[in-house]
């Protein structure tokens, strides 16, 4: 227990202790925090007690304005800094409960503090790894016996993305122009995005970096594994179908990526670790692992739109869906001997379950526009609209408290006028 | 002229006045610096020469440890950075010439420098723009008839790379061991990469930065074109045949994309305009440019290899034959509002010319296998084979002088052995 208080339906309690960079008007500096209840412990301000065998000498990790060094410390770090962390807003311990003038500055109520991106994300990937969804969108634009192409159960099928436009929740993000083919028939476009969507993903964020050429072995891949957001895919599906064969996504996704701006350690995750999904075929050696790396995390997707006194939630999935698991991923993503740096950022891809309500995106729940999705109010949906607030909550449950993930939401602004 | 001698094949006389950033064993920090000859002008210590209006206080630019910063100024800022260049270095002027103290410290010899990223390079795109390219690769994986997709030439296809492996010339690149299925009725193996080929490709550094959600038309897409480098994008076919359907090439390309030091601006490209490549179908008025943007720069390739005295050109091309410009490309990339930051680096794709001595990669002058390369000494070559070197050179050709780019190189290393 912590002597912050924190409610029973807090998604911060002193089980979790995300990570997260934030401002406030009073000191508009990006410094780390980590948050506690409806408060964020300031790092710059506590960092001198951070004085256990590996922090004591790299307490400037806690001074910089993104997680990036902290994360290239490594999982000594993380754990110790975790101990640290616990001790510090332990209700039995003085050392910060009972110093008013350190507390002053150290708690800051998340309400007066503005939130930014965790890290510089050196590199964004998104992966394809919920096999639901890979059926899904293989049924809608194939049909259901050639769903899954031949190598999406043999290795995390992924790609690269766009670190630039990796935004913050809170962001609003604009419906984008594009080069569309609305018609078949007829010669391409330069239009609006009609069929603007989200997708509901999770990513993590890497740890220490590697060396060029030398890949991550599965024993040692959670080494490399700090922590989890919320993500936001953000997707024009008309300008996708057009561009995508044969180099893959590019415009359709650049747009903007949401994330969630606390970082969950995966030593918060650990109680809610569960199976993996069973894989058939077994995958390769190389990518084989003795345990489980599946977490149960609850996801669900509102939509605050006009017309409605509050957001109407759409879809209700679970991270525990993913058919990859986040060690497969990243293994295969540096079976080539491609690098990793501290606060490199991997998509998990959609994360749909079996079931129409847990559908990660509104081109499965209104299935490619023959469906409408309800609000509520009357008001439905296919595909996004503008002014349309798109958010997500993620949390573990336990044993009379959670693990949550806050929510990583973003409005829908209308596109520029075409020029 | 310049009081600095420059050779007459010399690749950096004082018409091009490149940007590199360097270190010395007696200053390793990494600062930037100008090739002029054989020497680097080391802008740290010549600083406070550029007291143009633009740049008067902003001098600090040149204190960094990479090009960043002043790529982010702008087109006035590398306009007047140059004009002042010109005058340091030249024969008439004496506030270098005749500074012996000075001179001793701001010119380094190239042979004494090591050369570092020009950069950090926050995202990396990869272009397919060469039609010669797109179509061979058409031909040999599809046929004829259906080479090009239907989109190639409506849109400069492209997809997001890997920044994080990027590396500067000279840097050994690792063969990578993947995923692979050399056999189509058996299963995928986990195995070395065994054809393993060269890109001949140039890319541009990009200069301010926009706002995500703001695309950048043609009118102001040269404002964000800082300059060009040499781009090797190494490829690993037989990884990418197997993964690259239905998301684009991933880790058949991130083991690594080597670029050439020195960073040759669009001034000193000028005067080798030249005109572009008819495009038929027009493109849509959002990409369409009323003056020309492609350049006449001569590509050649060679390969040093084991048995030969000397490196063996295996083929010579020229960035003239781009069918999309790299405005079409930046305008392109960010229409759905993508932003951009200062030292964002784009590449080409591979510059393939007309006819099989042109052609930019083993695959298209192996004709996938089925021809061998000769490189002399009756050494041959379908693709690459471990120690072979891999040496682009780049220049235009002035009168009486030479606007060049110097090398961009590197040696395959054998694969680790597979675990």
């Amino acid at each position: 227990m912590s002597f912050v208080t924190v409610n029973p339906d807090s998604d911060f309690p002193i089980q979790n202790l995300p990570y997260g960079v934030f401002s406030t008007a009073d000191n508009p500096q990006p410094r780390i925090g980590v948050a506690i209840g409806d408060q964020i412990l300031d790092l710059q301000a506590v960092k001198h007690f951070f004085d256990g065998p590996v922090l004591k000498n790299v307490q400037n990790v806690f001074d910089q304005p993104t997680l990036n060094a902290f994360m290239g410390l490594g999982r000594a770090a993380w754990s110790e800094a975790r101990q640290t962390l616990q001790k510090i807003l332990s209700k039995s311990e003085s050392m910060l409960r009972d110093n008013a003038e350190l507390r002053a500055r150290a708690l800051v109520p998340q309400s007066l503090a503005t939130m930014h991106l965790p890290a510089n994300i050196g590199d964004y990937t998104d992966f394809y790894s919920s096999k639901n969804h890979a059926y899904n969108v293989g049924c809608m634009f194939r049909d259901p016996k050639t769903a899954l192409n031949p190598n999406w159960t043999q290795l995390p099928v992924g790609y690269h993305g766009r670190s630039s436009s990796v935004v913050v929740s809170g962001t609003p993000v604009r419906r984008p122009n594009g080069q569309l083919k609305p018609d078949e028939t007829n010669p391409p476009i330069h239009g609006t995005c009609r069929l603007f969507d989200f997708e509901l993903e999770m990513g993590f964020f890497t740890g220490p970096a590697t060396q060029l050429g030398d890949p991550i072995t599965m024993d040692r891949a959670e080494d490399h594994i700090f922590g989890m957001v919320l993500l936001n895919d953000w997707s024009a599906r008309d300008i996708q179908k057009w561009e995508y064969v044969p180099l893959g996504p590019f415009l359709a996704k650049n747009m903007g990526t949401s994330i969630s701006p606390w970082v969950v350690t995966m030593d918060a995750l650990q109680p809610f670790l569960t199976d993996n999904i069973p894989q058939d075929p077994v995958p390769l050696p190389y990518l084989q692992d003795k345990g489980n790396y599946n977490f149960d995390i609850k996801l669900d997707v509102s939509i605050m739109a006009d017309g409605l006194t509050k957001p109407s939630t759409i879809t209700r999935s679970n991270f525990k869906h993913m058919y990859w698991t986040m060690k497969q991923q990243l293994v295969h993503h540096t079976a080539t001997g491609c690098n990793i740096n501290p606060g490199d950022l991997m998509g998990s891809g959609t994360i749909s379950g079996p079931t129409p309500d847990t559908y990660g995106s509104m081109l499965e729940l209104c299935w490619k526009g023959t469906k409408t999705v309800e609000l509520g109010n009357g008001i439905t949906r296919k595909f996004l609209q503008d002014g349309d607030e798109v958010i997500f909550h993620g949390y573990c449950e336990g044993n009379g408290h959670r693990v949550g993930f806050g929510t990583c939401s973003g409005k829908v602004l209308p596109a520029h006028p075409l020029s």
